[in-house]
Parts: structure tokens; sequence; C-alpha cells
């Protein structure tokens, strides 16, 4: 049996990457996150600071595009397309759980691969927030609504798909019936479609 | 242990229907799609006639709307109003799967609802239609996308908020993977969330 991938976007503030945590831990395979940026800076050259600032932002400033037309590629595209290789090297090398990355997008044509979409309500988004990074900032829905419309913006500009639309995701899911839960119920899923997983960890 | 609702809204030629009707009969819950005509026919004392003609119209023409401003509420209005009643009254009797009819939006607030939204790829719906209807006009994605945009504006107008946004919905599944799989998926989320079931029949 091939490689199982399970990608997983998020809004913010969702506990998305809490609940793709806990399914790879369920499932028994590897988790990707923040270990993305490794394999990013080992994959592009491109220092951690250069890959955090550009790594879910596109191209904007005048003078920004001006200064990069004399280069071969702008910075952002470059990071992407190390993304894409990247993304698609786990999915050849293991089985796994993948976290943002517009690895759904990346993937959205590979067998075995399952792809899901956590969103939950503004007020439990801003309760999770604050609870979690204890800072008043970060509970403002207009915070919030800002770093969405940054992952929003990137995903649209990169795969010409609409962020958090249905149709992207085999599934989406609300998570504020709470973390564990979600977590679980997206395990009985990868069980109910894809059966016995032990033969592809 | 209150009554629990799984209510169904689902695109075109998802098999959303026949998904709720599998999904009911696994759980041991009552069904109810085509017998609501029924009990909104009891509720509103319009003909079996006028209620399909008006469940999923709303109010357009200018001629129509100046003959009903004569009249008390617009027949389209009355329908929903009756509809909202028979919902909310069957919420209340017996646990059960309703399809379609806005029941997620008219239960929005209810505890024990959990609420799902069926979608499938164009190609996919194209040759379930094709396959159940044997009509070629059926297969026609145009004729998909003008029962969507139907189902969609209805939906719009009532509830003023967007058909088919993961947002208004507990979950939202591509039934792509097969009818049988889908309704098992939703079958094992509300064990996952409501636990032993049995008390609720």
């Amino acid at each position: 049996m091939k490689n199982i991938v399970i990608t997983i976007s998020r809004e913010y503030g969702s506990g998305g990457r809490l609940i793709g945590e806990a399914l790879a831990k369920k499932l028994g395979f590897k988790f990707y996150d923040k270990e993305m940026i490794n394999l990013l800076m080992e994959e592009s050259g491109f220092t951690r600071e250069t890959i955090e600032e550009w790594q879910e932002r596109r191209t904007s400033s005048f003078l920004y595009n001006l200064y990069m037309s004399t280069q071969e590629k702008p910075l952002s595209d470059q990071i992407y397309l190390a993304k894409t290789r990247v993304v698609s090297d786990l999915a050849d090398k293991e089985s796994c759980v993948i976290v943002g990355n517009c690895a759904d997008y990346i993937l959205r044509d590979r067998p075995g691969v399952f792809s899901a979409f956590i969103y939950a309500p503004m007020e439990a988004r801003m309760k999770r927030v604050q609870e979690v990074y204890h800072e008043n900032q970060e509970g403002n829905p207009k915070f919030i609504q800002k770093k969405d419309k940054k992952r929003n913006d990137y995903y649209n500009y990169f795969t010409m798909h609409r962020w958090g639309d249905c149709h992207n995701y085999d599934i989406c899911l609300d998570s504020s019936m709470g973390i564990e839960l979600t977590a679980n119920v997206l395990y009985d899923i990868v069980k109910e479609i894809y059966g016995d997983i032990s033969q592809v960890k």
C-alpha cells in the first residue's frame, strides 16, 4: 500500500496545528509543521529569517518588484517552488500529516492524499487564541482576521483556488467541538477510508 | 438525553439524500425528506402542487409582487414559515435526519443538532445524475448549476447566510468517496460526538 498523506489547512486560532499533531500521534505518522522550515532551508538555500519573512507572503511593493525585476525569480516564488518540492518529497517518502504550506493543493492529484480544512466560529477562536498566547492583542477579532487574510491571499495567489472553499478539500470540520474530538473524528475517517493503516506506517 | 438531529444540506447530484437515508438507517433514526411535503401540507393548509411550486422558490416577478402586495404574506414566505414550525416540531419530537429545508439554519441554536453539507466535484455529480436519472439533460453541468443556484438563492434569501459556506455547518464532506462510505463517516462522527446513541432512538 502506498503512503497516506493527511494535509491540514486551518483558520488562525482554530487549533488546526494541535489537531494535526494529535492525529499524527494516533496514526503513528510523522508530523510536519515547524520542521518544514528546516527542510525549506535545505531545499532553497535561504536563511531561516528569509523563509520566515517570505513563506506566507507574496510580492507586493512597487520598489520591491522593481528591484526583483533584475533578479531571476521573486523571492516568494522561489520559496513557494521549494515548498512544492519539499511537500512532494515528503509524500513520496512516508505516510505523514502536513500542516499548511498549500500541501492540499500541491498534492491534489496524488492518490492516498486526504485534505482537511479546520475552521471555527470567531468567538471560539478568540477564546482559544487568548488562552494560548495570553496576549490581549491576539484575542482581537481584527488581529485574527488579518492573519486569515494573509493565509487567504497567499493561497489564492499561488494556487488560484479560494482558501476555505469546501470544494478544495475532502472534508471541512468545525473544531469548536474540541481539539481531541476533532482529531478522533479525523482518525475515524482515515480508518474508514484507508482501512488497516498499520501497513503504511 | 435529548434528541439528536442531523441536518443534511447538499449540492444537486452529490447523493446527499441517499447518504442521509443510509445514515438514518444505521442510526435507527427517522428520515425526513419526501415526507416533509405532507407535513408542510398539514401545517400550511396549502395543496401539494402549491408547496411543490413554492418550496424552493422565492418571490421575483414584478406582477407577482404587485398581486401579492394585496395579500397578507407572500406565498413563499408562508411556506418558509410553515417549514420553520415543522422542522422545529420534528426536532422536539424525536431524533431524526432531515434533508434540506434550511433545517441547519432553523435549528442552528439548538443543542444536539449536527449539520452536514455534502458536495462533490462536478464530474462526479454529472456521472451520478446521469446514472440515476438516465436523462442526458440531467447530466449537463449547466442543468446542475441551475439546480444549485436555485437552492443557493432560496437559502440566502431566507437565512441571509451563504449556502455551502463551511462556517454554517459542523462538517462539509466530499461524497465522491462513495455514498456508503460517506454515510459511515457521518455515523462514526455522530457516535464520536454523542456517544451511546441507543438512548435517544
